[in-house]
């Protein structure tokens, strides 16, 4: 796509718009403070870990549409921590046409169908999949993919859940009524070596930077630990940055994009998943360059140069899930350690709490053919 | 000083309180935050840098005893951003027992006289000084300590404010005149190589870590450059750390702290400055090592390890004075760059608006012999 003219820059010490106060929404808010910008964070949420450190908080469930409309008349642009947007919420802030990025590319990630169907239509490969909207789809859809495979609703799943593993075709009815037979799709099971992710960036005017593919190592669905860089060939990487470009591109896409990969048997690269926001597998980044994740999603959509995605060291980065926030006496004891902590009150069970980056020297993570 | 038993630490999710709200408090409220702390600010200013990141802001005078009271209520621990702390605030804060570091030390920072009779008491070289409270004593001293000399009022300067350079025996009326015939003290003019300052940080149970030696480049009287390491031979690098140990130690202080040197041509260090708070010239660390000066400092305070100083890379420092801060463009776009803004509306001449910190890899910044 060719470059456009610039948009006009949002100055330093305007005010951005968040939605969601979660601890994306909370990184970012520093990470626009950094640069000198007011935060203002919109989510039905009281007292949470975005709130503590933005300028203002408007408490309001998303469909509130006046109390919407006066917070995108107090802010000079507003952004998402979360796919999860309410359709008719971004419709409405975008009418005010200051929100990025576009809330287009909701339909694409808020919708396993939409954006399989999407990644194959610009010449990504993805998992098999069948579009499921019965039973005797569910059934057809097993014998011609196989199994194991997994069936998951079509909207509103993330760290496994609306997700049913389906090893035999006995298990169909069940598993359809477990998703409580919602629009769904069947995917196969992908054997793959290892998951990577590329944390992408792009600009109104088209530019593009991707910082080094990172390597997921999840536990019970949910994100543990990210390698940086993935000990994977460079070409590999190289195809995996390409990936994410294309992505990015067809999508007209303006800020930090996640885009999870699997790497297959043969050395093909699979896309797994696209999460249009700053991604939990980039928070090695804060660390390890001199423009992290979330600097880089804030200078995007206020149209200013994009940072270097440079890495400055290896890195790697462990979530603190739940009662692992205990540890911190030790972490913070460590050498060369990160420690980021979101001011949640309760430790449940998986609850992300906080991350440490583990900082190496540049070439520490070997790659080995 | 013997090790101590260590206080209980204060754990993340509690409430930090911090006197002042400009760019230092700002940038501890947000190291403060990246530990899951929530912070409260307390200072006489509306819409302050500091406020605009923080949970809780009071807005009242310093010297308000009821409202202090009721903020140190609050609060879990109380810092400050300035060493101009009211004696009287400090003094009221310090009867609920939770303020680092220790009051006590403002007595010290405060007073250009006392600071330089503490540095001769604790063994550590000074510019030569005499104690002037009237025109007679400083005709007297002027002739002993020779010209040019600087005379300097006791309390309350910063940046070049309350100096007056003494070139000539018969100039020390005017001068006299022009520091209002305040408590003053005559320094004799150091001629010296370099400047450089140490960071240093120390718990309460005597823990000490310093980061290198950072090299100072003023104008106007105003910090314009810090480069860090300094380019000084590893053996004044090492007394200049030794001398901030002994500072330390023997205020008996916790917290962060700021010592500035003058290298002399001879190989002799002379200290400056003690400044009891994060410093300007220790801003590199923010980028340069796993823990900053600001989280080292909430460290310290909140009684939890104190992080490592190791650098992993090389650094220049550049204040944003007044209108440089309108080179963000192009500093933006410029690769291993980091770049902060404090949120200040008005680009006052010489008035601190942000800083950059250009990131080498190890070893660019040389020091040849």
């Amino acid at each position: 796509m060719p470059n456009k003219p610039p948009r006009p820059v949002i100055d330093a010490g305007s005010t951005i718009g968040i939605l969601g106060s979660g601890q994306l929404g909370r990184m970012l808010a520093m990470a626009a403070a950094e640069l000198g910008f007011r935060t203002h964070i919109y989510s039905p949420e009281d007292r949470s870990p975005a709130g503590q450190v933005a300028n203002f908080e408007t408490c309001a469930p998303y469909d509130d549409l006046p109390t919407l409309s006066a917070f995108a008349a107090e802010v000079d642009v507003v952004t998402f921590e979360f796919e999860n947007v309410p359709a008719e919420t971004a419709a409405h802030l975008n009418k005010v046409g200051k929100i990025f990025p576009d809330p287009s590319v909701l339909r694409v990630a808020q919708d396993r169908l939409i954006e399989k169907q999407f990644l194959q239509w610009i010449g990504e490969q993805t998992a098999p999949f069948a579009d499921i909207t019965s039973l005797a789809d569910l059934e057809k859809a097993v014998k011609t993919i196989g199994t194991p495979a997994v069936l998951k609703t079509r909207r509103f799943g993330y760290d496994g859940k609306g997700q049913v593993i389906i090893r035999d075709i006995s298990q169909c009815s069940s598993a359809y009524e477990q998703i409580e037979r919602a629009p769904a799709i069947l995917e196969g099971f992908v054997k793959f070596d290892r998951e990577i992710s590329v944390i992408g960036a792009r600009s109104a005017n088209g530019d593009m930077k991707c910082y080094d593919p990172g390597e997921n190592i999840h536990a019970n669905h949910i994100l543990k630990t990210t390698i940086a860089p993935a000990r994977i060939a460079p070409e590999l990487a190289a195809r995996a940055q390409a990936t994410a470009r294309n992505i990015m591109d067809r999508l007209d896409y303006v800020g930090v994009i996640g885009v999870e990969l699997f790497e297959m048997d043969a050395g093909d690269l699979v896309v797994n998943e696209i999460a249009p926001r700053v991604h939990n597998s980039g928070h090695w980044t804060q660390d390890a360059c001199a423009v992290g994740q979330f600097e880089q999603h804030i200078r995007a959509i206020c149209h200013w140069p994009l940072g270097d995605p440079t890495r400055h060291g290896d890195v790697v980065m462990t979530n603190l899930l739940g009662p692992d926030v205990k540890q911190w006496p030790s972490l913070a004891a460590q050498s060369d350690t990160c420690l980021h902590l979101y001011g949640k009150r309760v430790a449940r069970e998986g609850r992300k709490m906080g991350h440490v980056n583990h900082l190496f020297p540049l070439g520490q993570v070997e790659w080995s053919d």
